[in-house]
């Protein structure tokens, strides 16, 4: 599995610098001040790099959900019981829960994977790629083996293969796992050093006193396994999840296809953080969406070099934030595709003129 | 016209409590850690208490543009001659500029109004509503008179009431106007004492020298006509435009008849805390969209105490944030009307209560 991943990180390109060339100037030919549209013309400018068309659309939309339990809950390093994971996965299907009830309204497609959840469910639309019953107690012994981890990236890569296979125009990147907030900040402080106290938050709102302990326990791991921070893969074996590992997968396996990926929250977010450092070029293909309210986001999403489109304090995860992101790349095409030009917008000339040489505003 | 407005300010009632404590109750009874939908949860609960209804839409949406022209443009204090407003309030109505073509990407409806265009145009979807042919410069005399402040305001409340009649379910407030980022500074420096320098941005694009020019109109203005700070009537009179006056209008008038309505970017802002100036209690219906670049954006919103929910570099105008911030709205309303709540998404009764003590995170 090694050779296979080695395979598809050689397979990621750079984006198309023609296409992008030819949406910058297509867009200094529609009738507004140059830079106006600020960040709508940028993901314009860089779906026309990923795509290699100066217009594109992104009406086909799935978000891929990975689900998977973490055995470091038996630290107790979560509020809720393991049996909420597949609970919601379940419920997703049903389009109930935040993200899938905001999918459902926005209307992009939900599929929900389930990594290896611990509890039985009776589900058919659950996507079975099961690596196991959960992963192991990190505080005590390795979350997973090296060949578990480099099954959930391919998991993940195949996944963005068959979205871009059925028409999928653009994917999200959620997920569902009680305790995947210990293991998503272990695995950010492996990759950057940065202080465990700094990147680690509440998840879904823990008391004072679990916050202590998960913050021993992810320090007390590190310290146990000492992750190799220049190996993702060594990094998401010894302190990620499945759900860590197939996240970063999706994120590889859409930057292979061509197809833009929005990153949702804090565990996505970290999942794309792996994902760049196996790859730098897989940044061209990721959009961000909401700055998520828990803490060591903010540091994870300057790590890859993104600032997020959404300030509206959301930490559900899931995949939340990725409708209201999907409708920001909308706007960018819709912008793209719909606008006049400064001909064909009856503006005079001497105006065109003046604001072409205007170079007070960069995009 | 002073006794009209008088009544309008006396109509515009409180937020509907109880219909907001029931708001919160049902969030609280939703499938997630609460308050992890952050704003979205605000939203819901801010639109209940807008319409007294706990589940809302805003699947009826409309952008009203105030389009006038500017005496002060004869300064130098603007890069595009006036027959822009013009040219581009007719484009607006064949869903061609940077707003509509996101309005009509998004099945918003456009409202074009004429509040005091310059330029002759044929175009008879722009609904008249002249006060005259652009204002005064206010650089020598007052921009218009108190009657014409008094009768641009009432128009914007009338178009308000119209947009309700007609089946809006929320209204966003835009503008075109050459010329008006100077009148807009000059309106947020009478009403909050700011410094000239901190609220004064480049607006489209000016040189460095129109820019220097722009600031000293700005301070020349309000030395010579000594608006008064209390009375925002008196300011826009002054040193304001007619499409500032309607804005204003429309911001009373929604709150009047109990109607969400949508701040754009920096002119939009200044007009928005005009009305809240004038009444406290419109604050309650208003909501904001994304952080214009504009310099003075930022000081606006937070006088009246906002916080932008996108953060994309726009700075446009038109009512181009609008189309956004309307699917922000209804992204709110999908989670109110579309999530499980504990009791029906099969999580164990340990975890609810758990959950329900839980008081680390507020909305």
């Amino acid at each position: 599995m090694e050779a296979e991943l080695k395979q598809v990180l050689a397979q990621i390109h750079p984006l198309d610098d023609m296409a992008m060339d030819a949406a910058k100037a297509w867009q200094a030919k529609l009738a507004k001040p140059p830079g106006s549209l600020g960040k709508l013309e940028g993901i314009s400018i860089q779906l026309a790099g990923i795509t290699g068309k100066l217009q594109n659309r992104v009406e086909t939309r799935r978000i891929i959900v990975l689900c998977a339990d973490n055995g470091v809950v038996e630290e107790g390093v979560s509020c809720a019981p393991q049996s909420v994971t597949a609970a919601q996965a379940v419920n997703m299907t049903r389009r109930c829960t935040g993200m899938s009830a905001l999918a459902k309204h926005f209307g992009d497609q939900v599929q929900v994977v389930d990594m290896g959840m611990v509890c039985p469910y009776n589900c058919p639309e659950i996507l079975d790629r099961r690596i196991a019953a959960g992963t192991r107690n990190l505080a005590k012994e390795p979350a997973m083996t090296r060949e578990q981890a480099l099954r959930g990236i391919l998991t993940g890569v195949a996944l963005a293969e068959k979205a871009k296979q059925e028409g999928v125009e653009v994917i999200g990147v959620g997920e569902m796992g009680i305790g995947n907030t210990t293991t998503s900040s272990a695995v950010l402080a492996a990759l950057t050093g940065a202080p465990v106290e700094d990147l680690t938050g509440r998840g879904g709102g823990i008391s004072d006193e679990s916050f202590v302990k998960k913050k021993q326990v992810i320090q007390q791991a590190l310290r146990l396994h000492r992750p190799d921070r220049e190996d993702p893969v060594d990094v998401l074996a010894k302190v990620g999840g499945f759900d860590l590992a197939a996240m970063c997968g999706v994120f590889l396996g859409a930057a292979r296809c061509r197809l833009p990926v929005v990153i949702d929250g804090f565990i996505s977010v970290v999942a794309a953080l792996c994902a760049v450092r196996l790859c730098q070029e897989v940044k061209g293909y990721l959009f961000p969406s909401h700055a998520s309210y828990e803490v060591g986001y903010a540091l994870a999403v300057k790590e890859i070099g993104l600032a997020p489109w959404l300030l509206l304090n959301m930490r559900l995860g899931e995949g939340s934030g990725c409708p209201l992101a999907f409708q920001v790349l909308s706007a960018a095409c819709a912008v793209m595709n719909g606008m006049a030009t400064f001909e064909g917008a009856s503006i005079d000339d001497g105006y065109l003129e003046d604001i072409r040489k205007g170079d007070h505003f960069s995009v």
